[in-house]
């Protein structure tokens, strides 16, 4: 698998410096990101193109050559493939679409590429993908140009996704949210490696500690399920299973040709490999952020802090909807808060500093209530910033206590620009912050879930 | 009513230019604002406050006035109260905490100004609340500084909360979220006027044209119903009601001490008085968004559009869940379509425009679909900018070709800064859009949602 991360040499057919010409960008985007690699561009009609040297054919390539990147029209890829078969090339990438997901013309084309690469020993990503990125070698196949995606940051998170458009709006996602990734792989239609191949591949991979995959359908159930469970001892695996109901499997279908099958099947695989199933893209990206950059608490028992009383409310509801604990104070915690606050704070679970507090409030009930005790398991805190005795400064003071404190914590802030800044602040600290309420409770959830799943795999008897 | 959003003159009392003072800060937010009314700060300390002359006692203010503001600590509110009394003064905004909300002792304090506000004939709004926002005449009473909370444009949105902490942040949100404002009321502890004296104002209030309503508990259960009923039948009401589980209920206790009573009577009276229930912060703000830009369509007959056909599979997925429609393209439509598309466009619903698409495609969908037939009432719209076919001038081309269709649309498009400003554009043109699959079709089913509870409501004999 390696190979498709970091190839010695990668020959890129179709090369053209022509606008917007797929395996145009793609060794742009080589070349931007400073992939080390040797880049062989290949098209009859140039000598050269973005400085490289240009080859008529890839066998026309001197030496050894470790992976194409084919992204022609689609009728064009077989006699690539046969080409690179003649070469001893064993890796491809196929970008291109009009496959499997066109109807039956396209699914013959399709299973001539499978066969043929099947013959000559080549394993393929693709086709109708995006491909790789990988943030620390800095091979990419990615065709979209670098001014409409930004480029998230280097990290511990790792992409496997059907869907190219959903892998890219995820990278771009990332790098609003701060997280740092470390793959991204892209399979599309998928006629040899999926899922199965790459989780024992990044269940061993240093850089990537989470693992996130996108799935309309599966390679092949039991392998998955196996390689699947093997994995998620090691590193959380957070899935979403997309093509659920009628409509949806419909749409998958012509997407990327995959059957969907019954949903319930997938809940049940999911369960048994120590997967956690999130709902929508939102609670994907969230539980992702949380499992990045939190670890799962000890148990359920949650406190919320809060400067807004009504979010305090909120957050408790959907805590109570997604199976955490929100129990009161004991009355010596209560006491010990007491002496140190104001007479109107709200001294309860969610604790409520009103719009009187202040940063070091926040120190103050965080210190005496997670570090000083041991009655909560994890802390959802919600520092609205419109009060004018919240400043920047609150971050450092969250950010140090919590670390003394050795728990969790999720940060839920809601607000405009100021409080965007504030957000950013948080997460280059590793706390992440939601937009809302529900959220920041499902993010709490979506960690102890982590726990609970660790647990049923690690005592299997239970 | 009106005196609250328009009083003639108002007094402030406790009036200092001391940075952190309440009164104070609400003396700058009007003077900012550019209220015209007439502006007493009353303190006996100071001759002027921020360049207004200052007066030693309600009562020392030459003339009539119509409103007092007041932001003392609580003990001292009920002397205040008396005083305006005897100043004929018939209407109180009590911005002030540490009433029933903190037990025994505020209760009772809470009691006496009740029955002073009743037997002096005062109307008061409060206390602990953050009062009033009117974006047409200026009037406010928020204790905010500015540079916190961005000051949303003026609109149709008019806001009932509870809650002052949620209030404000629902302005913040609102501003960023390109959504106008008409007035917000927050009512906190709610001795007196409430959601029930204010939803007959605001059905007859022309600047008002959808109303969300905050909600721990109901000030009036039996009249609360009626009062809705006959405003959901002018204008979408869409209500977030907070305190569901035992935690969420002890939490209101102690937030605004309300009793949060059983919420399945809450949903009851929700739909028998054609409210749209939210669940959750973020699905309230969506159906906010949705119902103040876009119309209710006239069925559940829902086209998908993207250049991401991932998208469109969640997107059919969450329509499935929320009781939308995905009917597949008639013969007629599908053939009409791929005679102006190119072979590997996948010409189904969800129609995918693949990473290959163009602004102008967009638009032959859109005028194809929704303007030349009628298949279809109502559309999402998945345009993906990472593409390099994709510009910002696909925004004109989707309102231009929605506007002459007459049918709803809402927009999902997901990731970084480029896809930010094309988001601005589109709600400029009061297409509202959202930023993951799920929040888009939520709101299209609230949009249809609103449609049968206003048939629901003209025709109740159903």
């Amino acid at each position: 698998m390696e190979t498709f991360f970091n190839p010695s040499s990668v020959a890129i057919v179709g090369a053209t410096e022509k606008p917007g010409s797929l395996p145009g960008v793609i060794i742009k985007n080589l070349l931007d990101m400073g992939f080390k690699g040797n880049i062989y561009p290949v098209n009859p009609k140039y000598k050269s193109v973005f400085g490289l040297m240009c080859f008529p054919s890839i066998l026309d390539i001197p030496g050894k050559i470790a992976l194409t990147v084919i992204a022609v029209p689609a009728p064009a890829v077989l006699d690539i493939l046969k080409q690179q078969a003649r070469k001893q090339v064993h890796y491809s990438i196929i970008i291109s679409a009009g496959f499997r997901e066109m109807g039956t013309e396209g699914m013959e084309m399709e299973e001539k590429i499978k066969q043929t690469a099947s013959e000559h020993a080549i394993r393929v990503l693709g086709p109708n993908c995006l491909g790789i990125l990988d943030n620390y070698t800095n091979f990419t196949t990615s065709f979209l140009p670098r001014e409409r995606v930004s480029k998230p940051k280097k990290g511990s998170l790792s992409i496997l996704s059907q869907s190219g458009a959903f892998a890219i709006a995820l990278l771009d996602l990332a790098a609003q949210e701060g997280l740092g990734i470390s793959k991204m792989i892209s399979y599309g239609n998928r006629v040899d490696v999926g899922e199965s191949a790459f989780l024992p591949f990044l269940s061993d991979d240093i850089s990537t500690k989470v693992i996130a995959i996108y799935m309309e359908s599966v390679d092949h159930g039991r392998r998955f399920i196996e390689v699947a469970k093997a994995c998620s001892k090691k590193k959380p695996i957070i899935a979403l299973k997309v093509g659920k109901g009628a409509a949806g499997i419909a749409a998958a279908k012509s997407h990327t040709g995959a059957i969907a099958g019954r949903y319930e099947i997938y809940k049940a695989a999911f369960l048994k490999s120590g997967i956690i199933e999130a709902n929508g893209l939102e609670e994907f990206i969230d539980g992702v952020k949380a499992l990045s950059m939190q670890n799962p608490p000890k148990g359920n028992r949650v406190l919320i802090i809060t400067n807004g009383g009504g979010f305090g409310v909120i957050v408790a509801d959907h805590c109570s909807e997604n199976g955490l604990e929100i129990p009161p104070l004991s009355d010596q915690l209560r006491e010990k808060l007491k002496a140190q606050f104001s007479g109107f704070y709200v001294v309860n679970n969610p604790v409520d500093l009103t719009g009187s507090a202040s940063d070091e409030d926040y120190r103050i009930a965080l210190h005496t209530c997670m570090v000083e005790s041991d009655e909560y398991d994890a802390v959802i805190i919600i520092p609205l910033m419109a009060p004018q005795g919240m400043s920047e400064k609150v971050v450092g003071l969250i950010a140090d206590t919590m670390r003394s404190s050795g728990k969790p914590a999720v940060i839920c802030t809601v607000g405009g620009a100021f409080t965007l800044r504030v957000k950013q602040l948080f997460e280059e600290r590793m706390l992440p912050v939601y937009p809302s309420p529900e959220r920041s409770a499902q993010a709490m959830s979506i960690l102890f879930k982590r726990k609970i799943l660790q647990e049923g795999i690690l005592h299997p008897s239970r």
